[in-house]
C-alpha cells in the first residue's frame, strides 16, 4: 500500500509533523534480574555500550542507559553524556531492582505468554544467516532459529531474562 | 562515573564494537487491542508515521511499523520503504490480533503490575512542561503528571492499551 494510502486509511494528519518534529523516541525500558549479566549480554552480543548509570539508593533500584554508538561519538564528560543520551534515539534502559539476582525463584515476565503485552526488541543486521552463526558460536539461547517455523527469514534470540530479540535483515535472503 | 570506568565496572570489551558495528536497534514491538486507535494515538500525539503494514490472514494478525521521520525522508516506493524501515532505528511495531477490539473485556498487560517485566517507552522533548500542556489539551491520559510524586521532571502518559510512555527533556528544568 502506498504511503499516501496508508496515511489515509489510518486517518493520520500530516500537520502533526510540525507539532512533534523535535520529539525523539528515546528509549525502551525493561526490568532485568541481574544487571551485570544483562549488560554483558547487550554489550558483548549486540554491541550496546553502557553510557549512564543512576543508582537510587532510597528506592533500591538502578537504571542504566545503553546505546549502540561508536565509542568516539559518546561524550566523555559525565553531565554532557547524560544530556546527550536523553536526546538520542534507539536507547535501551535497563532497570535493576537491587537484590533480585540473589533469589533463584525470581524472574521477570517477557510478555509473550499470558498475560501478554510487550512482544520483543529487534536488531536488524546486514546478513541474518551470518549473525545467527555468530550467536551460535557465542552460546546465545534461541527462541526460534532461522530454519524453525514458517518464517525462515527471521530468528529470535533470548536475553538473560528471556525477553525475545528478533533478528532480521532488511533485504530478502539469498536463495 | 566516567565512560571508561563504566565500561570497566561492567566488564564491557571495546572489541565488540567492530563485530557488531552494522547492527541496528530497529524496533520495539507491543501488542495493541485496537489498531486504528493506537495508530491515531502514536501519530497524532507523538508524531509517528505508519510506513508499512503487513496482514497475515492465515494467522489472523496484522503488523504496522511506525517511525518518527519527516514525510519527505520516507521512500515512496513500497518495496523500498519496507527495506528502508527495517534498517532504521527508533521504529515502533504494533501487532494487532484480529478482532480483539470487539471484546470489551479484552486487554493487554502493560508490564508494570505483577507479573512485571517491560516498563515503558520514552519520548524526549525539548520542553517537557510545554509538551505536557499540549498532551492535556489533546485529552491524553496521564499515569503521572509532572507535579506528582518525587520526580517532578518527568511525566508518564498512557497509550490506548495503558502502556506507559515517559516524557522527559534532556536538560534540567528551569527553576
Amino acid at each position: 500500500m502506498s504511503l499516501h494510502d496508508l496515511l489515509h486509511k489510518f486517518q493520520v494528519s500530516e500537520k502533526v509533523e510540525a507539532e512533534t518534529k523535535d520529539y525523539v523516541f528515546n528509549h525502551t525500558m525493561i526490568r532485568v534480574k541481574d544487571l551485570q549479566q544483562s549488560i554483558q549480554f547487550y554489550a558483548n552480543v549486540l554491541g550496546f555500550i553502557p553510557v549512564y548509570e543512576q543508582v537510587f539508593e532510597d528506592a533500591a533500584f538502578t537504571i542504566v542507559y545503553m546505546v549502540r554508538r561508536a565509542l568516539t561519538e559518546i561524550p566523555v564528560d559525565d553531565a554532557a553524556r547524560k544530556e546527550w543520551v536523553l536526546g538520542q534515539s534507539g536507547v535501551l534502559e535497563l532497570t535493576y531492582n537491587h537484590g533480585t539476582e540473589q533469589d533463584p525463584a525470581f524472574h521477570y515476565h517477557n510478555g509473550n505468554s499470558d498475560p501478554r503485552g510487550f512482544g520483543h526488541l529487534c536488531i536488524s543486521v546486514p546478513d541474518v544467516v551470518k549473525e545467527c552463526q555468530r550467536f551460535e558460536r557465542l552460546g546465545v539461547t534461541f527462541q526460534k532459529k532461522l530454519a524453525e517455523g514458517r518464517m525462515n527469514y527471521i530468528a529470535f534470540i533470548k536475553d538473560p531474562d528471556d525477553y525475545w530479540i528478533e533478528i532480521l535483515q532488511p533485504t530478502p535472503l539469498s536463495a
